[in-house]
């Protein structure tokens, strides 16, 4: 298959949407974010990129705690609202109508209605150009009780968003395509 | 909704399913990683975790250059196998029968086969626990002719891989929620 030569960008399938969540001056607020992950898993780490002017980052690095709730397909509008307005100038939980809740950390407020919901304490800033990377350990984890199967967080209950920045559109997951750590086994064959 | 506390832990959705690749003593290899995403954004980053003892993190810190290939849903066999074996023991590139090619970098092995390949060069590398972060900036970006549309990468062509690590499945993506930027405008009325 020929190839095409793209601008450098950071195309990555699929990106998360996220509701990261700050205490800015005494304040829950939330910003929606299209990107970040998983950094490390034991101890359990996420990073996210947040550009410098945005108004949750200060209650991030005052605090230096923050929370990531996953929005279900239900929350759409919701989400969207927390990523095309300010914190600076308006109450996002107001106009959403989050229920507000914390945890072990005090200061990482946590959406109620997001079937999850975990807390982190920031390990690393990194100043990575126009964004800063910020890296955090999962210090709490909390979890609709309708959202859980065989002990675990099921996906086909939470109903994740996924951000397609090309299209600007929040996608739902689909069909199971394989087993990992299974389906690849017939290729030992070849060895 | 009330909830259930749970014990921490990187619970991120969705997860991709990329192959890392990297020279490891001069021979292309590549590693199924189920986790990372975007970490910048102006210049283009992107970050994943990726353990100690990795074979392939030996050809990432050497050359300090990778590359993020995105895999089909039509070679989930393929990317299973990479993430169930080891460099250091099998030729995957041979048992899975990739063309590789190399870009500006030189150094970053791509699978041609994969519609979407991104070659980075490394700019930070941190030691979070049992995994190393790796943040690399993008240099270059190949697609595959067919998947694109209106000069962007095209999700319904590329189809990638979501890695759902508490049922252990890959997952396709599913059907479009709502339009970004807009669906959560019905909400200032309400401000």
């Amino acid at each position: 298959m020929a190839k095409i030569t793209l601008r450098p960008d950071r195309y990555m399938y699929p990106r998360p949407t996220l509701l990261v969540g700050a205490n800015v001056d005494g304040k829950a607020n939330f910003l929606a974010v299209g990107g970040g992950g998983v950094a490390g898993a034991d101890p359990p780490m996420l990073g996210f990129p947040i550009r410098h002017e945005r108004y949750t980052l200060k209650g991030i690095l005052h605090n230096m705690t923050f929370s990531v709730n996953t929005p279900s397909v239900d929350l759409v509008k919701e989400t969207d609202y927390c990523g095309i307005t300010s914190g600076a100038k308006v109450d996002k939980v107001k106009v959403c109508q989050f229920k507000v809740f914390y945890g072990n950390l005090k200061t990482a407020p946590m959406i109620e209605q997001c079937p999850l919901n975990l807390e982190c304490r920031v390990v690393h800033a990194l100043n990575v150009g126009k964004h800063f990377f910020i890296i955090g350990q999962v210090e709490g984890a909390y979890l609709s009780e309708d959202c859980i199967t065989s002990g675990k967080p099921d996906v086909n209950k939470i109903k994740p968003l996924i951000f397609n920045l090309e299209t600007n559109e929040y996608i739902a997951f689909g069909k199971v395509v394989a087993k990992a750590y299974s389906v690849g086994k017939e290729l030992k064959a070849r060895e």
